[in-house]
């Protein structure tokens, strides 16, 4: 079982969670990869994956705009298609639109055909709407966030393999 | 396999083109029921499925309020969980907002921990970016868009058969 | 100048917050009423206002079903078109979607014909992107966050007088 | 009143429309200037502006990246704050996902503190839920869409007038 996590980073916060949701698949046996845009993408390993997880700060209540270029244009060609996906967002502030940037990126991922998951309420505690958070301004958010993103990582790739490794 | 499609129908459009996707899934060997919020549901052939399509006219630029009461409220504990799941909508206008109509509910969609799909641009023509749309105010679309409600609604089916029959 | 905030409460936290925006408004001089969806509406006021502020829990990572119905069906004729709009959400969790809440009503506000209006990021902080939110299961933010809400109160009210009362 | 339209355009359509929308507006009297994302900007003249209309293609169901890039970054720094804002898209497909690229657009505008305005069901017929849109791709509708789109610039220009040159 292959997984990728294909994130843009500008303070580190973004990678290093996208860190932690891989430890959390790999917990479950996953082989993982990580990929900055900004960074070359092996091209051949992410075509192998049967999941994908984007990762994406907020910016003005949605993802940064290099993740929407990546999507679009850069790596349009990239197959996707039929693979799990999910996003996660960091963000300051509770009312800064995190969500809205998880949403942003999975309507892209619908277009490109992906099943789109982020297991939700179904299995119980924590639950994870559209995607894990991090708020970096409220409180200890940020680093008590980091169990959850670990939660989400494993369950995700659970979900690959009872998909795809039957 | 079993599929379901449930919908919200006032002028008997939404319910009509409910009926062209499971033409479309039935094509393919489908099982297919369809259930109006309105009437009793058979939540033993619900928990059944392995894929559930939503349906739903276009009020103000979102879902009827029906469709969130129903997935939020009276029938919250169905178990849609890792299910296939997806969605569409009528509308009068271009302009009249049938893809937030349509966005409303997916987004509830992956709360309740389904697998939320398109096809998208994935099968070439038709692109049916976030679920397929019919106007009815917009020359003949309505009518020609029956054919593409087929090509879901068979797509749609197909990948649950992919998924969950291996 | 005369202001109202719709909400729809059930464990009396919205309606909190409701009357913590009202306490900003009042600030600057405004008169505000309060009106919850399931008590009566006083129309005559309503229409006499020049700004609108709904308040919303947050359920399955978008508004609670009866501000859909209130606003598409029970009360579909009352006056907002050309009003100042506005929106908060009350949620658990950062990731639980309170951002897809306060969107999914300013989009059916944009129908109404009102003027959209959150403050945004243009007055400094606290930034409030879509609008103000208050979570009860992270930390103190509940508490925490009644700041910011009297701020988006005045803020908004600021606004409604600016357009309005020259 | 001095209002301005600003858009990305590849083939033509986008720009075109900006300057259907353009001339609405000029039929009330107001001045209006196009600026496409490419090329400079009279920062001057837009902050002069009480209104301003983004106009945007629809790619994989939301803006183009260049809107994102535009009003995030390379342009974060113009005064939009207070100025009424709308939006308008171009699509293929009636189920391409123009709202959402729509719907993209004003969230970044609300962050930015504008007004944000569709006239929505107000006014009658034509109904402009959340902005103009017209589809190349479906029968006539590109063609027919201009006189929506010269009374959404009618429209808007009317509002800008009413709020600011009382």
């Amino acid at each position: 079982m292959k997984l990728a996590i294909i994130y843009y980073s500008e303070t580190g916060q973004t990678k290093e969670l996208a860190e932690v949701i891989a430890e959390g698949m790999r917990k479950v046996g996953s082989e993982v990869r990580l990929f900055s845009v900004d960074e070359p993408l092996d091209e051949a390993y992410l075509s192998a994956c049967d999941g994908v997880v984007f990762g994406t700060p907020t910016h003005m209540a949605t993802c940064a705009w290099r993740m929407n270029q990546w999507l679009i244009e850069e790596r349009a060609s990239i197959p996707l298609a039929g693979k799990l996906g999910g996003c996660f967002a960091t963000a300051h502030y509770a009312q800064g639109g995190s969500d809205s940037a998880i949403l942003s990126i999975l309507g892209m991922l619908l277009v490109k055909g992906m099943l789109v998951y982020s297991g939700g309420s179904a299995h119980g505690q924590p639950f994870i709407h559209h995607g894990p958070v991090a708020l970096d301004a409220v409180g200890n958010h940020y680093e008590d966030a980091k169990e959850m993103f670990a939660i989400f990582g494993q369950r995700f790739a659970e979900k690959a393999i009872e998909l795809f490794e039957k």
